[in-house]
């Protein structure tokens, strides 16, 4: 299997991203192909120590930034590392493609370069969340901010393949983001969403409310991308502030460190459940092929997980599954 | 001043509201005059040793509960304690009311027995949430599902009034929930909010992402009903969710119990700052007469800052405030 990892992408390319793809070749048997400045990346290579053993890297023109307009990707920019990757896995160079770049330009060049499956505009966005016991995949993250009811019952379908294909939950619960428990409640878009979840052969445990979310209600949520942003963005913003809150109380005096280190396995114990790049990145669901977002500021080990997630990704066949439940999906609305 | 509270509203009443009661007289001179059924608050008061001295009890049939639909208010429980007391405000008998009960029959009876101002259907609910450096206002936290773009700037409006008047903060900062920084992000709504907001006399900051919600990017937080009651109960969740992995770090042995006690006032303060009942409760912002939801969970302390909220809200004259504001929104957006 071969994988398309973006050279340039995220806050730590290319250096955290070369060790990661390293790491990847040799746990997990893949070849990897890099896209960047082949001077550059094999410059940090060598200064890093980092051997280039099944990796291939292709040529392209510079990273696009944070800074740039998502549509750069198609134009001005259109040999960027992300661009020429996503060119590469349409051509069948690689199986699966992973970024840590702009999101939005991943989600416009990937609609565009790899396109969607039947029924989607855009691919939803699907990072992976932690919750009390365990971890759920929120859709739409924000790629799709108008959507219509059809389009959150299939964010719901491709949630539910993707929790029990590679994280193995079996019949995984599928919820609604909304702000009540009853039918009735919510936005027309969410009654309507309600009702063709309710009616699909999808496990649906009904709308789950904001109080509900961090406590683990359920596997897959759906949400459309304006919500599913305020949500994602919240929870990471909660859990930041968290974080330095329980930082703050340690660092008051000798003796509130002296507590941190009685205390430190649980808070590494925690630390560790709340690290989301250990599931990986995002995957954009909806599309062809296997795009995964990895997240910006990816280390070795995020970028690492992001090629293990987007291997069983491929291997599981996670978009005949997806593709094959469209008719089901339609025939159930 | 005489403020009127619903006798029977919330987890903890009549017990615990009869105590905020009788420690609001003591300690702002106000009156209070408490909607229940006589005998059962007088038996109550007796009980827990409440004297009743500047408090007067109007008689009514129950409590309108948590399962009940919000619409009983105004029809089969016409005469539960909650409605008896929005009557009594309407009809002047009292300067405020505040209850602990269903929110959604508070906006329900509200909107019919108090009535909105000019340009609003129903009151928005406006919750006081902690951030890192202190707090901020959301409006909407839920009552208005649907929004109009206009309703969003008065949102804004009504929030910096309270923001200013009744927590002293100088010509406070408004943002618009959104799911990015610049201004086409986010629906049609938002988009069209954001451009009523930049063009008026508000102190608009711009689109605040999930993400800064929680470190203080604004005092004003405004958003359509949907959207900000996601965010309000997601804040629950995640403080409930922080507090409850604190809690399970401390008790996990004798050592982490000692840390407990070494961190102690670091957490004490913690826990005091993320107690939103400090602030009192949520004002349902736009009616004609100031109605203060208290949470469903209020203790005498909290049912006693309600109390002191209601007295600041009725002496700093925020509504003809807002009313004020109501031409000066129209030419400006």
């Amino acid at each position: 299997m071969r994988i398309i990892m973006d050279g340039l992408g995220g806050d730590n390319a290319p250096d955290e991203m070369l060790e990661g793809a390293r790491l990847a070749v040799k746990e997990y048997g893949v070849e990897i192909l890099i896209t960047g400045e082949k001077e550059k990346l094999r410059a940090v290579a060598y200064e890093k120590s980092v051997p280039l053993d099944g990796i291939e890297i292709l040529e392209a023109d510079g990273a696009l930034t944070m800074d740039d307009a998502p549509t750069e990707v198609l134009r001005g920019k259109k040999n960027c590392s992300m661009a020429v990757g996503l060119r590469a896995l349409a051509e069948g160079r690689g199986d699966a493609f992973v970024s840590a770049g702009n999101t939005g330009a991943m989600v416009v060049g990937s609609r565009s370069i790899i396109g969607c499956v039947d029924g989607l505009r855009r691919p939803a966005l699907a990072p992976i969340l932690p919750h009390t016991t365990g971890c759920f995949m929120l859709l739409d993250g924000g790629a799709n901010v108008e959507c219509r009811p059809e389009m959150l019952l299939q964010f719901g379908h491709m949630g539910a393949i993707y929790m029990e294909k590679i994280l193995s939950i079996q019949s995984p619960r599928v919820g609604l983001a909304n702000i009540g428990a009853e039918e009735h409640k919510g936005t027309q878009l969410a009654q309507d969403a309600y009702a063709l979840l309710k009616n699909s052969s999808l496990r649906f445990v009904g709308n789950v409310e904001g109080r509900d979310i961090p406590f683990g209600a359920c596997d897959v949520l759906v949400a459309d991308g304006f919500t599913g942003n305020i949500i994602l963005k919240l929870m990471e913003g909660m859990g930041l502030f968290m974080g330095q809150t329980i930082k703050g109380m340690f660092t008051r005096n000798m003796l509130t460190m002296g507590a941190a280190l009685v205390l430190k396995p649980a808070l590494e114990g925690f630390k560790k459940k709340m690290d989301y790049t250990e599931y990986g990145g995002a995957p954009l669901m909806g599309l062809k092929k296997p795009v995964i977002k990895a997240h910006g500021s990816s280390n070795a080990h995020a970028f690492q997980n992001a090629v293990r997630q987007a291997v069983a990704f491929v291997k599981e066949d996670v978009i005949a599954e997806i593709e094959g439940t469209r008719p089901q999906a339609s025939s159930a609305g």
